[in-house]
């Protein structure tokens, strides 16, 4: 192959520059004259030359990629690997944050070393690989309020960014939603809209996430005079949802009203009214949380509370980028504001 | 940090050999005998030495990561980026696809960089980011026919194996279904169950997968005795296998079963049912294809052909591992066999 054969000193013929500075443009070194910078970079693209990675990050020292890491609170190596990583992706949820981050990345040629940290070994092997600088730093997004990986990432000052406020408190800079103004925004809209008779699928009530949204729903409900409202706790999942909402009937088979903490557990709740002969929305109104694709393709299509999640991915690549560039060296937080999104559930 | 600035030295001395012992340990040099092997990697961890994984990249001449690159066939950089991966995430069967790769991978502590090609700009990023090594090989799950990557790896002769055969023919490895086999059993199960008003939903008719389905189905009719049967073309998804049902259901409203290429159409299938006041499977049996999270969360849960997705996408990275080690030279396929799977829509 004959482009393995070229060397700096052929693109540096070429550009009519001398080989150490067609190593500082390839480097990115500041302080390069820009015009001599474009010169170098046509001459690589007339020659066809690519540069050696691994060379040029002995230079740098970074490896020039980022991990993303979606992790868990398991302690034993389960087979049940490949239970974790279909389960995530069951929830469009996670697709959205991918999108995101790949988003920010591209515009860097940049591209995500994509990682499970599940169980005890699943995480060392992510620790090691984060300390052998074979990545820059990490994305990280969990599934389970015990997830010790954040504190232990702050621990060995790797630099890193979660989607989510950690739930164990870690020095790690975070994207996040104001939940609890979600919650507030689902309560108002099944008031304006009549209903009285209200109750509510929650996430995980151990996720800062699950508290906060069924917080803010109670706060509003408060505020209207309203001091109680049932409650069945689901876990983020279609059937979840579905198994909640055939307890909520039994003990209360007039409710009206139902927030369901997400998308998928709204279309479980939908799917057992219809199975129940209850019409969405005549007889009950629903309103799910996320806007993810569940929420159009439902019957009938969510009412819901949108969460920006590809903008608040891009976001968290950004400040990772920032920390690894040493632009940025305490951790931050950076929150999104929710927004209702009316469809035929309400 | 204190590891940062162990040297291959300070190893040595811990050990009782030479730095040059060392590194051929580290670099995996075969020639190296097994006790001192032990001794040196006991060393390693005693003093907590990461080896600088870039200067070993330039002994060993491998990036020792793969790239996991889901491909379309766009040719504009459109912002349709988003949407691309939020499409591609929202079927289960990538999830599958991911888990099985992840499974394979980790236990060579290696974890895929994940890259999406779906438009011109994208594909050359990802031709360019092979060509510069900063990856051993690819790879390739396309969503599209027309699909150019496969062949252009080839051209490059970056070691590549697809997930499902190249539509647009190519010298590279993959793995696959016997997707007629699969068509076979499902038209063969309806029949079994006395259904003879027979209609199916298809998958894409460019791509092979949704070709070779319909030719089995067709086939295993055929030799029943049922020369004709109607078909309304879907793309895979759950919408927009809900209006190929309804297509259907316009022009033979008196059918008693239906097979859908794939689960979310199943899905759709069912719901459009439901919604026409068909009862599934007493007025109407029900067929999917895959076996994912869908079929068991479908009302009712699907029968299904089932697709062992995560083993097939364990032989891909091992056979691309093959590839970048040498051990395999020439393009191979490997053919897997589909099972029926019966609940309760049939």
């Amino acid at each position: 192959m004959q482009r393995q054969s070229l060397t700096l000193e052929d693109v540096a013929r070429e550009a009519g520059v001398s080989r150490a500075t067609v190593s500082r443009v390839i480097n990115e070194v500041p302080s390069v004259d820009p015009a001599i910078r474009e010169t170098v970079r046509a001459a690589i693209r007339r020659t066809g030359y690519t540069p050696n990675r691994a060379a040029r990050s002995l230079v740098t020292r970074r490896a020039e990629t980022i991990a993303l890491v979606v992790s868990g609170a398991g302690e034993e190596d389960e087979s049940a690997q490949n239970a974790f990583a279909a389960r995530v992706f069951a929830d469009p949820f996670f697709g959205r944050i991918v999108s995101g981050v790949v988003a920010f990345l591209r515009t860097r040629s940049m591209h995500p070393v994509l990682m499970f940290a599940e169980s005890g070994p699943a995480r060392d092997d992510v620790l090691a690989y984060l300390r052998e600088g074979r990545a820059d730093g990490a994305l990280v997004v969990s599934t389970h309020a015990e997830d010790p990986l954040p504190p232990l990432l702050a621990r060995e000052q790797v630099p890193a960014v979660c989607f989510a406020r950690p739930a164990l408190p870690a020095p790690v800079s975070y994207v996040d939603l104001a939940h609890g103004e979600g919650g507030r925004m689902a309560a108002q809209h099944l008031l304006d809209r009549g209903r009285r008779r209200l109750a509510t699928v929650t996430g995980p009530l151990d996720l800062p996430a699950g508290q906060q949204r069924l917080a803010g729903f109670r706060d509003a409900l408060e505020r209207a005079g309203m001091p109680y409202v049932p409650i069945a706790e689901g876990g983020f999942t279609l059937d979840s949802g579905a198994a909640a909402m055939v307890r909520l009937l039994e003990d209360h088979p007039h409710l009206d009203g139902v927030f369901a903490a997400n998308d998928p557990m709204a279309q479980g709740v939908c799917q057992v009214l219809r199975e129940r002969g209850r019409r969405v929305p005549q007889d009950v109104a629903v309103v799910g949380f996320d806007d993810s694709s569940v929420a159009i393709t439902c019957t009938p299509p969510l009412t819901t509370v949108r969460q920006p999640v590809e903008e608040m991915a891009r976001a968290m690549a950004r400040i990772l980028q920032e920390h690894i560039e040493g632009e940025r060296t305490e951790p931050t937080s950076l929150i999104f504001e929710p927004e209702l999104v009316v469809r035929a559930s309400t």
